[in-house]
């Protein structure tokens, strides 16, 4: 199988780069195919600006959503956001590696997800209707590839526990997982987390790198995170709410879950 | 009073832009005092590297938490963070306004979150005692401060419910309100949203013009989001779980919100 790797740190000697190299080691033992975009390495352009769009005349006002979807169904992309794309339609799966900073991804990650998933690629696909409101979560063109966080977290475990003072890390995690993976199609797969990633020592770092290495001898069998389709009979079209018979009474993230005792609608 | 909006939006002709304008109209008009970081105009850089810290040797490896605490102990930080700091020091209420991109901050603002709150001046303050867990979450330089996010939503109001898809949009903008304002110290107001941001025709553009005016009139006087000093009580130390008395039962960010009626710990 084809799997992408994209890493979003700036030191190549980090645990996120370490670690992705573990996880590459792997998956070629395991006879698959590997690519990197490694962020720093290609000084990968962050910000979402006119530059983005060759194509809008300089005199003309950027409306981003617009722009973006002129550009895609036009070719006329810049060359760095085409060849990320091609590579996430080359890909089976994808793993993104990085260091969670203020309770997020680095800035250049988040303008990789902002540039590379255009309109009309990552978002504003499919019709609208009465039954279908547009391709997205679980629909779109990342269906049928899967993707994994592999998240270095500085703070400790357990504050990032359900009533821990970060938040529970699931929610934390929840936008990036959902909102940007599942959204565009893609199955999800829970996440690799690493805490107190500035302190491992040999024997942490140890485990870790089994830890990936198991993660990525699974990556094609182990089972994702049990999101709802969007347009699988969950949600009332077109409020989007979750239809009141399911996890009744229950808010927040956590009710776009799946419980494994649910019938299939 | 002083106060600094910070905008990210590459169209100065945008929502996030107009609006801002609006905001410090009647900010100035009322008497106080009004500086902006236009993220884009000044050409903000967004990803953290090895350029961010030139006291560091070039060979050196970069460590971001080290290589930031050293660069602000030593007044080492480069000019445009120094700016900003210098800025957040003048300020007594932040406002920042940006479109919500994949459900998060636009990555040129995630840049200026990463690089202006370094290490000893935006985290890794205050000592770690049993009783104290560093100054975060309520406590640090930001603190009598004022914060408040504008934020310009795409989509529909009923998909950012309780129970709708996207999930409810006060835990979408948790990790920034709690994880970005609160944790430097800042006291943070309820955000001011715009929903469908793309399609306000006249009259709704109008509408949203007298809400943000109305928020600038109060921006002293609003109620904060009730959320729990780290080190006021509610949480044991080292392990930062919220006490088993206190919103018995409930977990994830919700669990960090006082309820109006618990007594002050």
């Amino acid at each position: 199988m084809n799997i992408l790797i994209i890493t979003a740190h700036p030191d190549p000697t980090s645990l996120t780069h370490s670690l992705s190299s573990v996880a590459t080691d792997q998956l070629k033992r395991d006879g698959h195919k590997v690519r990197v975009s490694d962020l720093y390495a290609i000084n990968w352009k962050s910000a979402v600006d006119h530059d983005d769009f060759p194509a809008l005349p300089a005199s003309e006002r950027l409306k981003v959503g617009p722009a973006s979807k002129q550009a895609y169904s036009t070719g006329s992309l810049t060359e760095d956001v085409v060849q990320e794309q091609e590579k996430l339609l080359w890909a089976d799966a994808v793993i993104i590696a990085f260091p969670l900073w203020w309770f997020s991804m680095p800035a250049i990650l988040k303008g990789w997800v902002e540039r590379t998933l255009s309109y009309g690629f990552g978002y504003g696909r499919g019709e609208h209707t009465d039954t279908h409101w547009g391709d997205r979560y679980g629909e779109g063109l990342m269906a049928g590839k899967r993707a994994m966080l592999c998240v270095m977290i500085g703070g400790w475990e357990p504050h990032y526990g359900p009533r821990g003072v970060n938040g529970p890390v699931d929610d934390i995690l929840f936008p990036m997982n959902h909102g940007v993976l599942y959204y565009p199609g893609f199955t999800v797969l829970p996440s690799f987390l690493v805490y107190r990633s500035d302190r491992l020592d040999e024997a942490g770092y140890n485990i870790a790198a089994e830890r990936i290495r198991d993660r990525m001898k699974n990556l094609f069998t182990a089972e994702p995170i049990p999101y709802r389709m969007q347009n699988g009979g969950d949600y009332l079209i077109p409020s989007m709410q979750l239809r009141p018979e399911l996890n009744p009474g229950i808010t927040g993230f956590a009710a776009h879950l799946k419980p494994t005792d649910e019938e299939t609608s």
